[in-house]
């Protein structure tokens, strides 16, 4: 017996579970967790399910859920529960995202195989290499953006990609990038979306005067910090910090963020429903 | 189709989950929601379901699940998931924590009935009448205490009480009222348990300086203190709080952590699992 | 000996702090707290110092620091410690925030004596008088509302108040009372503000899929939604609530942030800078 | 003019404030922070002033304290802003904490100069150079104690250090030691203390079916896990969570709470009220 994960996005009606269950049934697999949840606003079903049955038994399983009657418009995936999400990170300069994501990985708390790390400056070759990962330097200027896009492109299909972060990548992804990686780029926005949408939040958290700030991590879309957020989280300041101080203090707060966003797309809990996100 | 709440607690072993979802196919229920644990320590799995079906087809799911081979040494139960959990609240002079429920119940917010409130003092009674509940005062002397607890279990017992509030009752209950609410009575420590047992936990946790203090909402057992723990939460606090500020203070995290408990077991998402709790 | 609050704002320059510890050292006056900021945004100077002194001495303390040539343009305060805030509260239908205030003000957990509370509903009028407090309906409509403003300021003139709480009070106030109240009326926005500013944020926060929902206790001021926030919180919401969930999610929220404010207000901790809050 | 850091702790008495105030005031220093507190328990009075003022007047100000007749038994620093805190860090084979401490030392996070780690094992020596940092490794086994914790000390006293950082270090002080390091010795426990003290904290947190585990940064003292806290903080968990897990999501906390400690710690803001601690 081994352990799968089965996740199922459909249209919402009635008889989907039993479907699954029966299809579960019908291989004497035993089911270790299950969660599901429809969605009133997109009129979808989302399912996310552990079991454990015979890998040879898999495939029958998928077919069964797969010609159901009840399953209709359906993303099934169903995969082992040990295949770790192959994961490219992009990174500017600053590097407190990105240590925060190579020691988990290390620490075996990611179920992440980091393929490698990309940055449009040389700065992070130190810490990556430490990690014993491969660095690439793609520089991007007004000219090379679309080449240098095209480079990244190739890696992710090279690697056979599922997950691109953003650890305080400092370029914006054109549109079709954006469409290409649809679902599976991940960045992180040093502010509390919606509050401070664009450039410098935390100065503009100290202008408006909050009393807490945040960093909220979400899917990257064309459309620039309205992507479906995944996680969020804020921390307490006082009048008396500066946005230098700010800046130090969401460091904090940004990569726990985006740490839990990357733990939580790796381990297939997260959804797409319009513009939000269902997180089992 | 009615919605109805089964709650599932056996020996685990293969097949419950599959025993479950054929026993829900047969009558066509459509299952809302889900949650199952298997607990290594007691080898107990734990169920929580939520289902539409006829209301005249329970039973045969009922009989179902409960006659499987899979489901061994099991507590069953299935009930529709409108039916209000009856209360008794008791209290004794302070009142933040019973207020908080009444404010709470009158809005709709906790899906209880209270049958009553009662109290060993007069001082809640304005309180509770204007809330327009029944109130009791049942005096408690060391000579009258086994006549005041055989009055309250008459009243548990009359109204088929499912749940009795302790909201800072300041009482001791002797061993065989434990026993006969096990499972049914919670309390509100006014400590992040297991710290500062016993009395005056303030004031011990002001000598002891933490930089913290919190409250644990848990079943009530003949071993004081060392109930299985529903809810807990803390506030942050600093040198300058005196035992008495610490005392103003920590009735918030009292009545947010009471409120969570009662509402997570009249909606039958608490399970015991020795002593420690299970809550869906 | 008597305990006394010093507060002043002033413009930043060397040697205030000077002048006001001369001032203190000249009566023998005992310095308990003493907190102070100096802004850069604003180039104000912003103090609060509680000391104990004779009573008699407190005007010279008060003409020693207004009188120093270090002191230009200042905001200068000098009041018993145990001097209690007048206020006055307003409330429409929803009664949870009124409760909270009720019901602290009670407890002796805010020094504030509470004059009235005024409502443009008759709903709350029963929980008001069980506290033993005055209640004044006064209805608005757009033929009234100048009418209605203009009671409530007589109100608020005759008694003295040094604080209007908006407890969920349903009506925007005009221009010209906002001006009026300046500095001494405190809203509660369900919101974290700046995200989902204006009508029902909570269904904004549902359709922008956030992961914390929160609220924010600010100054009134003529820009809706935008005057001086004072405090804010947040609570972790899921995919799965709706909006009427998030809606009952959000009263714990704003009841606490509200009180929160209406305590550091009380005890003179608030300074305007601007449009930020100085909270000492 | 430069920005100096005064520190004192001495007998609670009338006229202290006062005495420092006018000590300041006659070399008409600038104050730039100041917090103050009384402890009723121990009848002491601690202070910690920011001001800024010619360097050559520093002994003047120093002086006019410490003769002064309102100052008795009292434990007086000054030192300028900018100096940095001699640390060496102790660890063992888990790197999460140092990993933390030594990333925000080189972001700037951390007013301390590490004058050097030192393990009883290899493990950590790659992260340590990685970092530029000289690694000691003191191999310490029962006949080789003594002289181990002797040539710590040496370091200690070589480099004038103000601060030794147990970053999970897994080995018991000894008496000696810790009267020696009193102060300025910082540990982090894996629990939020009093609960859980001793051995595997976060297996006796899964028994006791906490739901939160915490953990407590404090001053190492002779009494084991006994000493004054100076930060705690704590985490949310489950049920569901194998004691496995709970040291994964504890790694998190421990961090946070040893690295605020430690810069606590660095600013001069905390003080030894017994088996308490000021923290301004």
């Amino acid at each position: 017996m081994a352990r799968h994960i089965m996740t199922l996005t459909c249209d919402d009606r009635p008889g989907i579970v039993a479907a699954v269950s029966s299809a579960l049934l019908q291989v004497s697999a035993n089911i270790i967790e299950n969660q599901q949840y429809s969605d009133e606003d997109t009129n979808l079903f989302f399912m996310r399910t552990v079991f454990d049955c015979n890998a040879a038994d898999v495939e029958r399983v998928r077919q069964a859920i797969a010609t159901s009657p009840a399953v209709v418009s359906a993303a099934l995936s169903v995969r082992p529960a040990d295949e770790r999400c192959r994961t490219i990170i992009l990174v500017s300069k600053f590097d407190h995202c990105l240590l925060d994501l190579l020691h988990r990985w290390k620490s075996g708390d990611l179920p992440i195989d980091i393929v490698g790390v990309v940055s449009n400056h040389e700065d992070c070759r130190g810490l990556v290499e430490y990690y014993g990962l491969p660095f690439t330097v793609i520089p991007v200027t007004p000219d090379t953006k679309a080449a240098a896009e095209g480079q990244l492109l190739e890696m992710v299909a090279a690697h056979d990609v599922g997950l691109v972060v953003l650890a305080r990548y400092m370029q914006i992804l054109s549109d079709g990038l954006c469409r290409e990686l649809a679902g599976r780029a991940i960045n992180i926005h040093h502010s509390f979306l919606p509050g401070f949408k664009g450039a410098k939040p935390y100065h503009q958290a100290h202008d408006r005067g909050v009393k807490l700030i945040g960093a909220s991590a979400h899917y990257v879309t064309a459309d620039l910090d309205e992507g479906p957020i995944i996680e969020q989280d804020v921390v307490r300041v006082t009048h008396a910090e500066t946005p230098e101080r700010l800046v130090a203090i969401g460091r904090d707060v940004e990569r726990r963020v985006l740490s839990r966003a990357v733990r939580d797309h790796a381990e297939s809990r997260v959804f797409l429903a319009g513009r939000r996100t269902i997180v089992f």
